[in-house]
């Protein structure tokens, strides 16, 4: 009979929230099959039970118990199930923590929803996506400032909940017609540095996504 | 010259995500000086100082330090900085820890749009979130069986994120024209029980806020 392996992460290639918990995994060494969902077409039994509420990826499953939802994976999950090695967060200091997870929600918050608009819309609305998008990056550059990672000295939880979006830079970019880095020449710099990083370059997809974005224009929009 | 307090909290007194505050404060026994913002009106300068990124409300100020977003503040911050009294989430259990989270962010992400499409909105678009909110409350109530707190024995992280916004039921019932108990019993009779509770007592404020909601009504909608 097959032996079930411990750690399973039901995924889908081109997803942020999934590549997120990837690139935590791997930091953390830890060892876990990757199993993709046909999330377009077909979702899967095992999602659909693993994830009765949302009933999407990513879902990591432990043991068997299914935890779900990007950053319960990575923050509340994963950092903390494997306490040892390569900590995402702040030991002992609430406040950087505090201050961690402000961002990351910061983060999930503003540019999932200005990129959807970005591909979804068009003229007047998909202007305003890219000035909303711009400004939020603008912010992020600011809480950046010169340090080489969110929290100082040490790659983590901000940095992965930021890291998959920007492999999208380039198709968006093609489709808006402008330029990121023109506006934010440090996120781009900070991007282009550590999608290089081991983990990272495991985790995410070649950034020129036009194709896929297409492809989903034509299944979703633009309106 | 006036000695500035340890714990401030910049709130509004309706609230629910400063109302989370208070309560989380409140079961940890952490005194604290409460500010009301005039949030509808005219922000104050302390406020837009302590959360220039989002200009809003609850923050929380220790030792001059601003903590922003509710979430932030409760599960990241108030559990971890004053870790000895009542722990609003379980210690050294990841899983159980990840679970209270999923259900905090699944009340933040649903009941919120549900209760303000509610009020916002007119004819079909009314009876959608009327059914949506039916629905997530069902989901929630499912989720509670037949424990006395979401977490089991102790009142906990998801119950503070849920309880204040029961504390709006009767106004929505009102102006939607329909029963929640109807639907939700068991989420109805948890409610009443809980909002008995000292800390929720004195955080809540009274459930009848027709008159408050048709103000937001004529500033912002319907539409």
């Amino acid at each position: 009979m097959a032996v079930e392996p411990e750690v399973v992460l039901l995924d889908f290639w081109v997803s942020p929230f999934g590549q997120r918990c990837r690139i935590a995994l791997e930091e953390k060494g830890v060892p876990y099959e990757y199993r993709e969902q046909d999330v377009l077409n077909c979702k899967g039994e095992l999602l659909l039970r693993s994830n009765p509420v949302h009933k999407t990826i990513p879902v990591l499953l432990h043991a068997g118990r299914a935890i779900c939802e990007s950053f319960v994976i990575v923050h509340t999950y994963v950092d903390e199930a494997w306490p040892d090695a390569a900590p995402l967060l702040p030991r002992d200091d609430p406040y950087a923590r505090a201050e961690a997870r402000f961002w990351a929600d910061y983060i999930d918050k503003k540019i999932y929803g200005c990129q959807t608009r970005l591909w979804k819309l068009k003229g007047e609305a998909q202007e305003q996506a890219k000035k909303d998008l711009t400004e939020v990056l603008k912010t992020l550059e600011s809480e950046l400032g010169d340090k080489p990672y969110f929290a100082g000295d040490t790659f983590g939880f901000v940095d992965i909940a930021l890291v998959p979006f920007t492999s999208w830079f380039l198709a968006y970019e093609k489709l808006g017609g402008f330029s990121i880095e023109e506006h934010c020449p440090k996120i781009v710099a900070w991007a282009k540095l550590w999608r290089e990083r081991e983990s990272v370059a495991k985790a995410l997809t070649d950034p020129d996504k036009v194709e896929f974005v297409q492809f989903l224009q034509t299944k979703f929009g633009p309106m």
